[in-house]
């Protein structure tokens, strides 16, 4: 297992997170404190993926409120639902921000009755078990992936559903960190996933940190590595389930299901229940981010790479059809088609 | 149309290119006379594209002799075996360098009888026939594919099969440009495809260029384009088609065939004929060049963007089952399945 710290965590008064748009050069913490500093680190990835941007979130609606202890309950909940809808906005695709953010209002609400100091300290309890839960549910993730897997596979994933994404193992990474504690020697492929590069990055540098078998391939090369009879499973994660089982998640998900389907290949969405969002009936209720065009064409680069004033089109997330997806797998078992009932018995 | 310089021509004793690794910041000519030069940049991708490496190394073969007018034939035709093999090693993939290269050789063989200075002469008449038909075949591909294609279509291609592959109209791209001319408003979409960029930096380039509406995309987001309905045809150019019609070219190639065939989207090969190579049964007796790790991990980067000694996959090329090909537009028409007869009737 890596020795990497936590991805998110609550540090005294600070959150605590690994800047993940300095890896893979450079593991540095920052501490949080306000939520603005907040806000600009989910907007701009430092803090990423669907789980920990969460955690995040819920730590952050905290901290915003904490000052407040002797503010009357009204304006204490006006402060919290102003921070909470200003966390709410820093990206649109990923529900578990809202879960999260609805979960710490929901214990609000429940201790309303409490003096402040008390309902703050009820927020800080209920942010740490979003945190530890989530280690939790990544782990029981781990487990029910690890029995879809044989020894000695090949497993491609795609993006960073990794520990990076989460708190400690990650939902698509925790299947193969367990295995490799358990001898299953897998071969993982990591999509680079451009543009942002969080394969290349995060995937890659995690799994390789951790001692894990990782080759690092273009997304375009997926459908070889498929071809040649490399991959025998594809595990992603997800930022939303819709009730009907489509998913969104990073821009590149739908062509691997695709391909996966083409070559017989199980395509599986690891997804904490926190990512299903039965408000989405399809796939088509659900809003996705599209971001800057220099995420393509300069961000990375020693120069531009495209040529100026070029149009360019940059969805950060893609919708998959639930008919692609052989598994959902969840911290509660795996889920199989039809999905409708079984994301609805889930919740 | 564009009013960029020819890619690739002959300028008295030099062989005059336009170096392709520094678009699409900088369009700077190179002029190369010795035949390590050529080599290199045909290595090294200053000039890239299946028929414009033909061209360049006819041109270079040739250049490669034209002093040794006071040899014998043996000599001299040792000498152009000489660099006829070395010029043929700069790449493995595209079989349009060895078709070029033979084509040389068989115009000095029939002109053994004569004089060196006029077997020289003849050398160089080939390479400039072999230049210019270049440039009428891409015509006729032209010309056969827009009939293939609908006023206002999104087409989606990959890599640079533009006039930069070329001498002057690309064959992916002479159907746009000829539909521009004539009013036919396609919407253009580019994959970036990674590792080496050639569709940000060369085809988004020539073809904004040249006025044609193109918007660029990374790789992974033709799955979304082609599911929202805006791609009525894929068209890509080729390194090497096989007998039976399984076609090497640049690596995302395959993935975007099975994608067009779940989205019932035509999926077009442009193919001179000159790229087809009956000598290879099938896609397996293709040999696909592997390219260096830093190609992905580091060479276009301010930093290294995935961690040290990280284990890469590299494939330029993938082969496209012939079955998920909808037609070859070549300078004779269009060849429908199955492809074994035309293609064979062709040659």
């Amino acid at each position: 297992m890596s020795n990497l710290p936590d991805t998110v965590r609550l540090d005294g008064d600070c959150l605590e997170i690994i800047d993940q748009t300095l890896l893979p050069g450079q593991v540095k913490l920052l501490r949080l404190r306000t939520k603005e500093e907040i806000y600009y680190a989910i907007r701009l990835l430092k803090v990423r993926g669907a789980p920990a941007i969460g955690v995040a979130a819920a730590i952050g609606v905290y901290l915003a409120v904490v000052e407040f202890e002797n503010k009357k309950f009204d304006d204490f909940y006006d402060r919290f639902v102003l921070a909470k809808l200003y966390l709410n906005s820093a990206r649109p695709t990923a529900v578990n921000l809202s879960w999260a953010l609805d979960r710490m209002e929901a214990s609000l609400l429940k201790n309303r009755e409490l003096a402040t100091p008390q309902i703050i300290n009820a927020l800080r309890e209920e942010a740490l078990a979003i945190w530890s839960e989530d280690i939790e549910v990544c782990r029981r993730i781990g487990e029910y992936g690890l029995k879809l897997l044989e020894k000695g596979s090949g497993i491609l994933t795609h993006c960073n559903a990794g520990r990076l994404c989460a708190v400690r193992y990650g939902t698509a990474t925790a299947p193969l960190y367990l295995g490799q504690e358990r001898g299953y020697n897998f071969h993982v492929y990591a999509d680079e996933t451009r543009p942002l590069l969080q394969g290349a990055r995060l995937t890659a540098f995690e799994l390789a940190a951790a001692g894990v078998d990782v080759t690092l391939i273009c997304d375009n090369m997926a459908a070889t590595v498929m071809k040649q009879g490399r991959v025998q499973a594809v595990l992603t994660g997800c930022d939303r389930v819709a009730a009907n089982g489509d998913t969104a998640n990073k821009i590149g998900t739908l062509g691997l299901a695709v391909l996966a389907k083409r070559y017989k290949i199980p395509f599986y969405i690891c997804a904490p229940s926190s990512t299903i969002d039965l408000n989405s009936a399809t796939g088509a209720d659900i809003k996705i981010e599209e971001r800057d065009a220099e995420e393509i064409t300069e961000m990375w680069y020693r120069e531009r790479m495209a040529p100026d004033k070029i149009s360019v089109y940059n969805p950060a997330f893609d919708v998959t059809d639930a008919e692609l997806i052989s598994g959902f797998i969840t911290e509660h078992g795996v889920i199989s088609a039809p999905y409708g009932n079984g994301l609805r018995g889930l919740m």
